[in-house]
């Protein structure tokens, strides 16, 4: 799916980009936004590769991954003084690749027999783990972990492809709808503020 | 073995119960709490099977793991104000734990011809990487690598289970030892308030 | 190649130094200095070796390197109160290190068939993630994402030995040869003070 492909690419960048954006706010070197920068993009899927046993990931097997990132994270380090103008187009092209991100980790956890539980948590994963290695490497504990903004999309969006595949709807309807599902979710909880409860403390 | 196996989950929940309460402590919400749940009572193990290249990992393989581990998980968070009356027993459970991750760790890796060094490292990582990394998502340094209290019982379980494969003795016998040994020197440590040695700067 | 193999030695035993130092400098008890000495030794080379697909890892088949990590952590906390007469000269040995892991990381990723960007790669995360991953168990920012110290020696001797490869030169003249490269620029940047640029915010 030629579609698919684009918004993987699509998320790719602006996955990158957020990442570099991390890294010029920790006050990192060049270095240091290019690392997060590529891990943002391309941590999620590969860490789905190495637990599915799909060595070496598909970061290694295709370039266009690495060299994206590395060319968005450059340019985010150059022009990054004028890296708020682009701060809100670039929440929608992130929400694009959440949903891209989730459906192909949940499609290849499919493709390669796993269960309903293994086929969402590798697509939440998928779309979520490179966030996650951002954070650990700048010393925060994980965004994710502490205020919602991005796993209930994610897993509604990922059960409605496995449902799909479970009820043999043509694959190609199944994934559109998949990643409709997670950006439109994604952008209301942008807009509504939502968050799942939080354990008080007495 | 069916009594190692009804251990495994015993201790899966425990590890389970210990990580999502880190998960409460540091004010997360429920899907942080499901992940620090859930990486603490598989991440131990998964990581061996990434190492030992026995992938997909045995979370993945068997979805007992991850369903017990996010019920427990979801539990915790709802009963999370009464949870000081379980946290007495849990160091029981959690101890039995730590001795059957042991022995499964070990004999895994004695399984794919490990050496005696690695057979113990590999005993030790399956009973504390989980711990480690929930330490690491919480943004702590390792509790593990700051004061000595699961590290010792566990080489010393490890080392004994070793050296009965190399003496040949019946395999039910060692494993059983071996947790035996893990849960009495893990409770005389707490006990007894037990800790290995530390550097001390001039 | 012998001498390779030496230096490899040689660097491993050095990296095993400066994490069991930085385990003493962070009040880590035993364990944790010698968790945090392997970790900086082989945890490049393993990740490499997990992403290439290449399980088990080099450090679980050949005993030596946990075996040499172990010994030279279990040294420097003994002999904590005298290690900076040799933090000077283990700068030297480090940079060996780092152009020895830097050549054997690329040579083997060119062996699994790899790109130009992918066998650079590869070759600064054989010398570098070590470092890396015992910067996130002591709870800090990863040095080399803050302050050049370490990437740009190691990406020149990659791309070196990479493009010696390419042209059909010598494999023993180009590994010298980008060993050489490595622990040159890496000497000359901590004398000189060489620095990537900062994004400064304005």
């Amino acid at each position: 799916m030629n579609l698919l492909y684009a918004f993987d690419l699509l998320g790719t960048a602006a996955f990158a980009a957020s990442g570099a954006w991390a890294g010029i706010r920790r006050q990192m070197d060049l270095l240091g936004v290019l690392v997060l920068g590529v891990v943002t993009a391309i941590g999620g899927g590969t860490l789905r590769d190495i637990l599915l046993g799909d060595t070496p990931p598909f970061c290694l097997q295709n370039d266009t991954y690495l060299y994206l990132s590395i060319v968005v994270a450059v340019v985010v380090f150059i022009f990054h003084r004028h890296f708020e103008h682009i701060a809100h187009p670039l929440l929608y092209l992130d929400a694009i690749g959440l949903g891209t991100f989730v459906v192909i980790g949940t499609q290849k956890a499919i493709y390669f027999g796993s269960s309903f539980i293994v086929a969402v948590t590798m697509g939440v994963m998928t779309a979520t783990a490179g966030g996650v290695i951002r954070d650990m490497l700048s010393n925060r504990v994980p965004l994710i972990l502490r205020r919602e903004i991005y796993a209930s999309p994610c897993i509604a969006g990922s059960a409605l492809l496995y449902a799909g595949h479970m009820l043999g709807l043509n694959y190609a309807i199944s994934a559109i709808a998949a990643v409709a599902l997670v950006v439109v979710v994604r952008i209301l909880a942008i807009r509504h503020n939502w968050a799942l409860p939080r354990a008080k403390k007495n």
